[in-house]
């Protein structure tokens, strides 16, 4: 009988451990910001996903947007500097979309970062899209060095994709900021205010 | 000391079933189609997530695409028909991009359904693009009925929002499928294919 009660015991601790291991990603999010904090709150959205969709005009079906599940990074963990960079490939739509015109947006939602209490389109469930031009970082500068460090630490698979589909790295170049964080509306905030917000303020919650 | 230990139990078991309750949807998703199966695969992709980002021509930034975070149903769980139905506003941009150039895309990702092992933008992970036109249905007709229910039944908030914001139910039109589930490229599958798919093979999973 105490064999047979140690033994659920070990079941229920185990699959406790278990479980904790699964949503350790969920542990290490940065706190949500102060919802006034307008630019917190979309650096926060950048800094904490991983992936969103990057929608360019297409050139398949005559300029109708077409909406792209990508990964991305900003940046090393608590170091984004705001800008989405992601590692295309010319064999994705998504690129040769861009590199005829490079017009683009990047949406992302709270509901993956795992904070939204109510539906996903509820305005407390934030969702930022950038809108602006999607470019190809120059191959060997500064500013690709950085982006594949930024990409390769957050997406180390990325690492181990085939040489043969050419990936590069691309930038999203911020002209416009739509953010919904509360109810209301969208929220005003400017590019400049967004990549000047230093994301050190987040990073202290960790 | 046999006090402390009952209390560190108790609380590991708390916390045990405080987790099994949380990932209670995880729980109720239908097992995901044989890759082979490439109608199946998109249905699957469709019926399963509740979110995904809908891309208009943007009036305000000069035509440039812009993706837009939105809830949807394709109907009540296990019975959809793969179309994507919409609850919008004109107070929504995406809303009056529509309503100027009905193209659209819609994009959802497997990520969300929880079945991902590897990285969102690995071609194990699923994603799929839908491209079309953005349509809004008549009040009070058939199908808006239909799309209505299926709606509410899958995001039962929708029923409580604002009166004065005037949603009205809007369906995708579905002209071409781009979707990745799998190494080597976009699979082929054609509208007709998509729609005649029956959900009833996936529902039997449940």
């Amino acid at each position: 009988m105490e064999r047979l009660r140690q033994l659920i015991i070990f079941f229920f601790l185990f699959l406790t451990v278990l479980e904790h291991a699964s949503s350790a990603r969920i542990l290490s999010i940065a706190a949500k910001p102060d919802r006034h904090d307008i630019a917190a709150s979309a650096r926060w959205l950048v800094s904490q996903n991983i992936w969103g969709v990057l929608s360019t005009l297409s050139i398949e079906h005559n300029g109708a947007p077409f909406g792209n599940v990508v990964s991305y990074s900003d940046g090393l963990p608590g170091k984004g500097n705001g800008i989405p960079y992601f590692y295309l490939t010319i064999l994705d739509p998504t690129t040769r979309n861009a590199l005829k015109d490079s017009r683009a947006s990047f949406a992302v939602s709270e509901s993956p970062i795992g904070t939204c209490k109510r539906d996903p389109m509820d305005p407390t469930c934030s969702k930022l899209t950038l809108t602006g031009k999607l470019l190809q970082l120059g191959e060997g500068s500064d500013e690709e060095k950085v982006a594949k460090k930024a990409l390769f630490t957050k997406h180390p698979e990325m690492m181990d994709w085939p040489k043969g589909h050419e990936f590069s790295v691309f930038k999203l170049e911020i002209i416009n900021i739509f953010l919904i964080n509360w109810y209301g509306g969208a929220k005003s905030v400017t590019v400049d205010e967004y990549l000047r917000y230093k994301e050190t303020k987040v990073a202290s919650f960790l």
